[in-house]
């Protein structure tokens, strides 16, 4: 493989998007595609783009998926009008960059086993933000020389792309863990505020004194600060994502056989805010769900 | 009140101690007490120590009570043989320094009422080796002038102690969502990296790199990097505290009719530690009743 790889790029959304122009902006040839045409205009200045995920990803070195549930990888790959899968040609790195738990990429390496697609499992951690400074954390499952080819695509997006396991999963399971921190410590965050309230105190003050000290956590100040301004609709991440995550936590660990009963508690506050109808809007509502009662 | 008021200090446990010498090393005269003779003669080199509870009060203008529970908390103040309220004169300040929720704040002050005893409710967060160098997060609920009064002691123990309320039972509350944060943390550590093992993955790997982004907190730093060494017989911190801390986040909760099913996950997981006899020892331990399915 040369060592600027051509990248087809599949999937445009909140992360996708900035992360193809990540890539873009370091000097890769990327091709990109995304089911919704908008979302294809709007990264059109900067990166070619198709009308059809096939064309996008025939003749790639690597081909990056970035879409946002397991079902969705499966028509991006499977689908019977524009599924990609003919078009991997023997060697072509498919680089799986969704949350899409380790199911989901156990089933993708047996359906492409015998075609010599090579998959690296390479799960996201950052946000939008980090994801356009090519800043993010990136969990990588795959064997040596399959992650060394795809390298430059992943030095382009990472600050950091630690492997953490030889085989397409072990990102993906090493992402499971990291949500369930991420979703449990959201939603303690939540629990802890709205306790607060409940009890008279002044919310911003205990923001402002417990974010320093033995209670703070990465999410207790950044979710926190929205939950105190009750800043919903500044969505820098939907609701929607973890009713999807802690059900991939929770599969994950049926699987294993690991209770995992703080993750299952979390689970239900996200999906009781998937029911108030709140998908779309930033996961600090999960606030709101606690004060609901 | 002179500026440097006389103290007396109740309580001479894991966190009391080193308090008792903070304000012994800051200069102000401090006469201790404890119910084991042996933590008495540790101290006997730095302050004056009594042979009974009421000895150390008599005549303090500020008494610090620092005992572990609610229970014990009762006995200092009105115990039979050794109870010191008698030997509160009109005007002392009675600095509640332990964790014991606000149900016993309010229940000391309806006893206290009418004999001119000043509460201030002062519980504290930061561990033993902070405790020594003066510097815990205390924090303060009372009446602007009694804080005031108890202000040399405070500063002489913290480095930082914030007024979170005006009246006492104030600072049992904030400390109570602080509990209920570093409780709910704990049980995250714990239950993320039990998972992590399930699926085969470097619990090292996973300690280091999520230690810092989106999913870190400082109990995930603090607590889980004992957890991936089994160091559970190096006790910073006791299980039996969050047994009974969680038991307080859930009866403060129940108080003000507010759901806490992350709290209420956590606390079992420490009862259930405590059930397997492991009271005594560290609470990073609530990693292994994960593992214990």
């Amino acid at each position: 493989m040369t060592t600027t790889p051509a990248v087809a790029w599949i999937g445009l959304g909140a992360i996708g998007a900035p992360m193809a122009r990540a890539l873009a902006g370091a000097g890769l040839p990327v091709t990109t595609y995304d089911l919704f045409p908008a979302a294809r205009e709007a990264i059109a200045e900067v990166a070619a783009t198709t009308e059809t995920a096939r064309e996008a990803a025939r003749g790639a070195d690597v081909v990056a998926v970035m879409v946002a549930t397991p079902d969705q990888l499966d028509a991006v790959l499977f689908g019977e009008e524009d599924g990609i899968a003919g078009e991997l040609a023997d060697g072509t790195i498919l680089l799986i960059m969704s949350t899409v738990g380790p199911a989901a990429l156990d089933a993708t390496a047996t359906r492409l086993a015998g075609t010599g697609v090579r998959i690296v499992d390479a799960p996201v951690s950052g946000g939008a933000a980090r994801a356009a400074d090519g800043d993010l954390l990136v969990m990588v499952g795959g064997a040596e020389s399959d992650v060394a080819d795809a390298r430059p695509v992943l030095d382009a997006l990472a600050s950091n792309a630690p492997v953490v396991g030889p085989k397409p999963g072990d990102g993906q399971r090493f992402k499971i863990v990291n949500q369930l921190l991420c979703g449990v410590h959201i939603a303690a965050a939540g629990e802890a505020l709205a306790l607060a309230d409940a009890m008279g105190l002044d919310l911003r003050q205990v923001h402002e004194v417990l974010g320093t000290g033995a209670a703070a956590s990465f999410m207790f100040g950044d979710r926190g600060a929205r939950m105190v301004e009750g800043a919903y609709d500044d969505v820098r991440s939907a609701l929607t994502i973890f009713v999807k995550d802690m059900g991939l936590v929770a599969e994950a660990a049926e699987e294993v056989d690991q209770q995992v009963p703080l993750a299952i508690a979390a689970q239900q506050l996200y999906q009781r805010g998937s029911e108030l109808g709140w998908d779309r809007r930033d996961d600090s509502i999960v606030h709101e769900v606690l004060r609901e009662g």
